[in-house]
């Protein structure tokens, strides 16, 4: 299952280059998990409720192309790998108006309690998220 | 006592109109009223730790010229009233090359319990914010 | 009339009180005007693609209520006044969810040229502005 | 040569899980290469301002431990490897308090021009950047 969600670029997220800051992809990338957990019928928000963390213990992004003030891009987020304390999830942010992909991330999740420390994750949120894996 | 506390403009800051995005200018006024406090002794983040909170309830920014990637800002801080649930700040933002007042500002701050209802503040906190208060 | 969008508080953007922080109501503000503009048939990304520059000459929040990570927001926006070289834009943001007001705002722009020089406004964006107008 | 430059976790920068949100990191690292070209003698603000651009084409930042609010975070920064069009710097990011490293990370630039497309550096910006390669 490849999750879909659009934003469009913010003002104040462009810089001076006249594009979108490089240090918001991280930030769509986390609007895609989200999104893609939603709509598997995990809410994040309640999962910290709970008092279980999905802290980023890494990240990557390629820049492709930039994406400008008031583009919409197009995030798709997939599962790449889940292991008992960890995720790993891959995204391709595209530009809505002609599909060019703009960048590709990916980013590995660790599982935690609510002092950080690793942990096994729930067995349903596994199951969920073992569901999920494909290969984009 | 005017607290005094510079920062650079970061690239991150900036927006495609070349200058610093103006929501910015609440964050460094959090830098100023933090490091006021500080230099009076009084430790945020300890407050927090505490279970005590300072939410903003009103915030004012009036921008006279604009701040550059890279340019050096002076933020002053000074407390203007407080009462026993509430404190005002005010800021000027200066530009370091020539003195310039970027801008000024002033924010409103609600003294609140974790749960984030409005309390009276701890009275050693009032004390020292009373000997705080100027006119800038 | 009053423009209308909607968005989601990002995780990025809450803070370690569990909210979302102050300074992204600026954004959101930015967000409704920039959409409330769209809707009237203005493209602020074209008008800086000519030229013309509407830099934040000042802005003021009241907050009310928190609102938490996840939660919709719903940005309403209107045009108070319009002057030839200034505009000011109110906002009421409510949480999707109850309609309960979680802040207000005011934002007061300058017509500038590239040069952030203040310059009389286009005569058809003045037109479109005028009949903007309204009580919020 | 190994630049260093210290920050302090601002409150703006942290989320819910309170600490600093992952996307700063790259806020950081932007601070460091600034910091380490003007020890240099390189003003990337001058560089900008004669048309050539540094953007970001691929990042990575491995996350170790969370830093919190109002603690110093230094950031060490070298420079990795440079190409014709392209410079790969590092990172390392750690607590001021104990020295322990939050985080490590690279980011790769090309060398632009004011369009965007890839060109050769300028020789002297190739040749001072040279001499800064180090093993970090």
């Amino acid at each position: 299952m490849i999750g879909s969600v659009e934003v469009r670029v913010r003002y104040a997220e462009t810089d001076q280059m006249g594009r979108a800051h490089h240090s918001n992809y991280l930030i769509w990338c986390e609007l895609g998990r989200t999104s893609l957990m939603r709509e598997a019928g995990i809410s994040y928000a309640d999962l910290e409720r709970g008092g279980f963390l999905l802290p980023v213990a890494y990240a990557e992004v390629e820049y492709r192309a930039p994406l400008l003030y008031d583009e919409v891009v197009r995030i798709e987020t997939w599962v790449e790998r889940v292991r008992s304390r960890k995720i790993v999830f891959a995204y391709r942010m595209s530009r809505g108006a002609d599909g060019v992909i703009a960048a590709t991330a990916r980013t590995a999740l660790v599982s935690a309690n609510a002092d950080g420390r690793p942990i096994r994750m729930p067995p349903e949120l596994r199951e969920t998220l073992d569901r999920l894996v494909c290969e984009g």
